[in-house]
């Protein structure tokens, strides 16, 4: 398992963990004092100031993506509803590659209309055949250019709005039914990144009882992305509570070493939701927070 | 399946859903009010007017006991709160026998602390050997008095304070180490209602992508209780904010017929942690509501 408590090159910062400190370029701008090596951008925080500009921006600070946020959010009420998903998920795809990040990241969507507060369906199969059906699509046109997808598994607590995969053992069953691996024969190289694999996230995943077992099975062609933050007792908000790595109950670097186990050597990427904490601070305060604990809580 | 819609000889309402109503005698009197047949009443309601008045009423108004709510949580930082637990589940279940509840429901218990604020371990492992621990002492004792005990699977976002416990398959694990089934040979009756199974409310695993194989495992023996409310969007409160059947977005039916294809016959019990609504909802209205969602939604 790696040493992190020396510095901090296997630190990504997650856009969306300043979402307080404003525009992507300021954003960038703080990682970069800080020396950060890697971030994870959002979608909307990209578009606000440009593809051109960001991808400038990355390439003045020599920053990594350690991801693309995100694609996903497949399922919908008829066809019109699914191609236009497909539709956005393969520009996603195409900025995740202009910006060279390692792979885009699916949340994949729940009840059509629960994002919204005005669910349209209570059909989860339904819900999940669109997901399927929706990866299958995405990952042809990806593969076209080359851009790994990361099917990321929320907390079931999301299942309704936001994503209806939950846990990697249903992650991985996507992906082994719709991109299997050859098989590796003995003393062959082990294989690379798959094109469809899984984002792991604390948060979302910690308490699963099958989570090492899960860990292992996805082994090192399909880890695209590890996330942390940490659970906070209480947890006052279902989306906007995530806490420092730390500061909450889980054992992060006890998950950490069951992804290096199984061949994961990639970024640790800070994602927190926090409106009512560290998105009200200075982001200089955060980045360096962020620091400190992936040195000492990672 | 059976058909709910024509009456309500199988709802039971769980105490819990009237907390708004005041003390355990106005609750009983509310359900017998509407031709209840059976509650499952909480300790703390049962504590506050007397273990021999609740037997009295229950008996008064001809009730049944769908279960008993709760024995469990387990884990604890030392022999001494492990101990302390053990007694505790004991005293549950002699009050769940003296009122010949039909099981005593096992709500687990997650970190040491977290339910009150402040965990004083993150070790989710030594708290499940905790639960396995206690489990296993208190089956014992379950044992000498025939009170089968219901382990709930509590959802993924309750791991750290409430149960970490999550899922069917984890509780049927459980189940099967503890407390083996006699092997049925082909034409044998069907077992009895085991010592240990499971409490599966529809709020905790609806969510759950191997739920119908789950409830398929555990079988006429392990399934023990049925609790029905609903999944909120948005869901504002992370433990008090659960809806009334039918509110929400999950397909009760649906999971019912799983259950009862599995042989449950029993109870649907409607458990409702509703801090902002149906608590300060008059007594009648809620039951009368609970039996008309009884008969359209469940």
């Amino acid at each position: 398992m790696r040493d992190f408590s020396g510095d901090h090159r296997w630190l990504s910062i997650n856009t969306a963990t300043l979402r307080g400190a404003g525009t992507l370029d300021r954003i960038v701008e703080a990682c970069a004092r800080h020396g950060i090596r890697a971030i994870s951008p959002w979608r909307d925080q990209v578009h606000a100031i440009g593809l051109e500009r960001t991808a400038a921006l990355v390439r003045e600070h020599g920053l990594a993506l350690s991801g693309y946020c995100r694609g996903g959010m497949f399922p919908a009420m008829d066809v019109a509803g699914r191609a236009a998903a497909l539709d956005d998920n393969r520009r996603a795809v195409d900025e995740a590659k202009s910006l060279d990040a390692a792979c885009l990241v699916l949340v994949v969507g729940g009840l059509p209309g629960a994002l919204a507060g005005t669910p349209k369906s209570k059909d989860l199969f339904a819900a999940r055949r669109d997901v399927r059906d929706g990866i299958a699509a995405t990952l042809e046109y990806a593969r076209s250019v080359a851009m790994p997808l990361a099917i990321e598994p929320l907390h079931p607590m999301y299942a309704a709005d936001r994503a209806c995969v939950n846990t990697i053992e249903q992650a991985l069953d996507l992906c082994e039914a719709l991109d299997p691996l050859p098989a590796v024969g003995a003393g062959a190289p082990s294989p690379a990144l798959a094109g469809l694999g899984v984002a792991v996230d604390v948060y979302h995943v910690w308490w699963d009882p099958k989570l090492e077992a899960q860990i292992a099975r996805a082994g090192r062609a399909r880890l695209h992305a590890f996330h942390v933050c940490d659970w906070l007792v209480p947890t006052k908000d279902l989306l906007n509570d995530r806490g420092m790595m730390g500061d909450g109950v889980i054992e992060i670097a006890r998950i950490r070493a069951w992804l290096e186990a199984a061949g994961f050597g990639g970024y640790s990427e800070v994602e927190i939701f926090s409106s009512e904490n560290w998105w009200k601070r200075p982001a200089d305060e955060v980045v360096a927070t962020c620091i400190e604990r992936h040195r000492s809580a990672v």
